[in-house]
């Protein structure tokens, strides 16, 4: 114990350091806060949250009951309340395979796939074992910033490439070619998109995958929003076009079914070339998995009997609101003047708009906007800047009752007009 | 792209490294394989698997209907399936900081709760968060291997400090000095442990939180098997030490529950000096659960009703069952010329027994011993070498049914009695 006399300490609280990075419950949890505060002030309306992509807090968006009786079944039987394999129970390998191979030419594995708790898990077990020394990672901007933080904690360098709201927020691939390097170990992909609802045609994701080809990298599909798709533009499954690149697919059953507090996700291989595939990938991958925890067993061992006995009108229904309420904002913020949405969402549960920040009086840009829309109308909205990377812009969600969605925008669009430099004339 | 033309490739597959740690899990999976392979021969009695502590498979040790259902409750009130907190629900957080302090003098916070997919999770975040460039971790020998591959896959160097089987498996203090430095991130105790069964004093738990303090460094106190000690010592949690050193403590509802599956478990901060804690630590915590994946929320909303309403006799009936076991393994181990019991099992579900492989014919070493006995026995018992990092030990789980444990040990005898060099005379 040489070293440890003196005033020398082992202890890390003098040098940690916390990833700077800001995830979208962060952002919430200070809106919130900024909210409270105000309470005193006699502003006691209700709150309306379009911020979280959670839609579980609305009747209208529960899940089916056929979903639930399956987790109580399993759980009743006594034989799911011990450890699964780290990788995911047979059975429910076996049934993600199966269902994610409905959207394929060819037939996953079960092997391929990796049972996850929630998409979370997927997006850290990619990122942690892609990530290597030097290696640096392609996020689209606007994006989720969960990948920006896995990376930051893995030492993994973060390279955002732009979505391009003209053209449907599709993805740059120019700057796909310019920003990558020998060292870049993935392009994540989101599709259908959060947050821009975006719905990637055949063509497009044909384009990525040849552009991943050329680069010789790995696309991370994230689809977790996987045939939320409510426009003209069908979903399709980026391990359409794993033959042309290696295609790593996350996903859950979060979004689909309502159930994004069970955390049952997945991480799989789509690389039927086996240009990414190989006995250490999965070695390692195995590994990682056994050091992760994992989603319960008993959800796990339901997953056959949720994915068969769901009715396809509970998937219709949802997609029915969903555009519903996509078409309520898109209408509604017509009207705003100082808001403005170049791209209907197509999918997933999100939009965003734009902010002219130069029309309004008083607000210097998204972030100020947003403190005082919750601070005045008890509206949350998230600030483009710091939830995805994209400065003057604001990200609504709109996965709620649809009667609170108009509320909401009524709030929005009654701040927006007491702001505005513009004057009213009626 | 001017790096990416000609050969070069970015693939990862050519010169990754997946660690070479093997799990418990690893090395149970090569030994059913053994027994399978065999299969053909005419060998086709039930297996005896004495290798995991997972007692689920065995009726007797069912969990409570209590815990059943509050957790069917809490599903159906529609009100837990979507996202929590990524540290935990709060009342989940408060309920267990209630159930902690419950063996402390003072009381926990339930911000100092964050609550994670199971203990292996809980490990995972621990480990994490304390890495740093050039550090390094004590861990006991024997062990529990989820530690050792967690700190390769964080590059964290490991040090092994030895248990001593002939002072009830205490810590080799000494060890633990001559092995710190100023890089050492902290000491992993595990207590009830495992694999050793042992439940360590008041005494002996107080110098090992001095021996910390001295090197300036954390306890991470596995309390995974908590209150699960079943001989004359009472377990005593490292947190009543915390005011000497910091303590991280582990554990989950999955053992004294029954349920491993479950994944329901925390990681605590017990520091009421707030010499490890600072605004900075726990901002990194709070970032780390951020990417975690964590716990389903409608488990976690059963962990109040599932802590309150678990009767003391469901703990006395596993206690009495799991004392009964050990008493088993103990006397009838005594009856094996080539096995030794050093020290009889007060806590866990395991036990460690000494291999003396010079008596027998033509057994090499404790990895030969589990083999041939899976093979030609059809029981599993876990080679210490591999499984805890000590050769020529065996690692014994008697959480199973008596009958089920006298039959493997029955086994077990006649396998060595077969190949013992010894003649015996009856």
């Amino acid at each position: 114990m040489e070293n440890n006399v003196g005033s020398q300490t082992n202890y890390i609280k003098d040098e940690v350091e916390a990833p700077t990075n800001i995830t979208i419950k962060g952002i919430l949890g200070l809106l919130i806060g900024s909210i409270s505060e105000n309470e005193g002030e006699g502003n006691k309306r209700e709150v309306i949250s379009l911020g979280i992509g959670d839609p579980t807090a609305h009747s209208c968006f529960h899940t089916t009951a056929a979903a639930k009786e399956a987790v109580v079944e399993s759980l009743l039987l006594d034989k799911f309340n011990g450890y699964s394999p780290t990788v995911g129970l047979p059975t429910a390998r076996k049934a993600i395979a199966s269902y994610l191979s409905s959207d394929l030419a060819y037939d996953l594995s079960p092997e391929d796939v990796y049972v996850t708790a929630g998409c979370t898990q997927a997006i850290e077990i990619a990122v942690s074992i892609l990530s290597r020394h030097n290696s640096n990672i392609l996020l689209p901007r606007p994006g989720f910033p969960i990948y920006a933080l896995c990376a930051a904690f893995r030492n993994v360098e973060v390279r955002y490439y732009d979505l391009v709201p003209e053209k449907s927020w599709q993805v740059n691939l120019k700057a796909i070619e310019d920003l990558a390097d020998q060292n870049t170990i993935g392009i994540v992909v989101i599709n259908p998109g959060n947050p821009c609802g975006n719905v990637y045609s055949y063509e497009h994701l044909e384009k990525i995958a040849e552009t991943a080809k050329r680069l010789k990298t790995v696309i991370i599909a994230d689809e977790v929003y996987g045939h939320l798709a409510f426009g003209e533009a069908p979903f399709i499954s980026m391990g359409v076009f794993s033959s042309i690149a290696p295609v790593l697919t996350l996903g859950s059953l979060s979004k689909r079914w309502l159930i994004p507090g069970w955390r049952l996700g997945w991480f799989v291989i789509n690389d039927p070339n086996c240009i990414f595939k190989s006995p250490k990938i999965i070695e390692r991958i195995k590994k990682y998995c056994d050091i992760c925890g994992g989603p319960a067993t008993f959800i796990q061992a339901a997953v056959p009997t949720i994915i068969e006995n769901t009715k396809e009108s509970f998937f219709r229904n949802t997609l029915k609101m969903l555009k519903k309420n996509s078409d309520i904002c898109y209408e509604k913020i017509l009207e705003i003047p100082c808001i403005n949405c170049p791209y209907k969402s197509q999918g997933s549960m999100v939009v965003m708009v734009k902010l002219n920040a130069a029309l309004l009086q008083d607000i210097s840009d998204d972030i100020d906007f947003c403190f005082k829309l919750a601070k005045e109308e008890s509206v949350i909205l998230l600030p483009g800047r710091t939830a995805v990377g994209l400065k003057n812009w604001l990200r609504i969600t709109f996965a709620v009752e649809s009667s609170f969605l108009e509320e909401g925008l009524r709030r929005l669009k009654s701040f927006c007009l007491r702001h505005s430099k513009l004057k009213i004339m009626n």
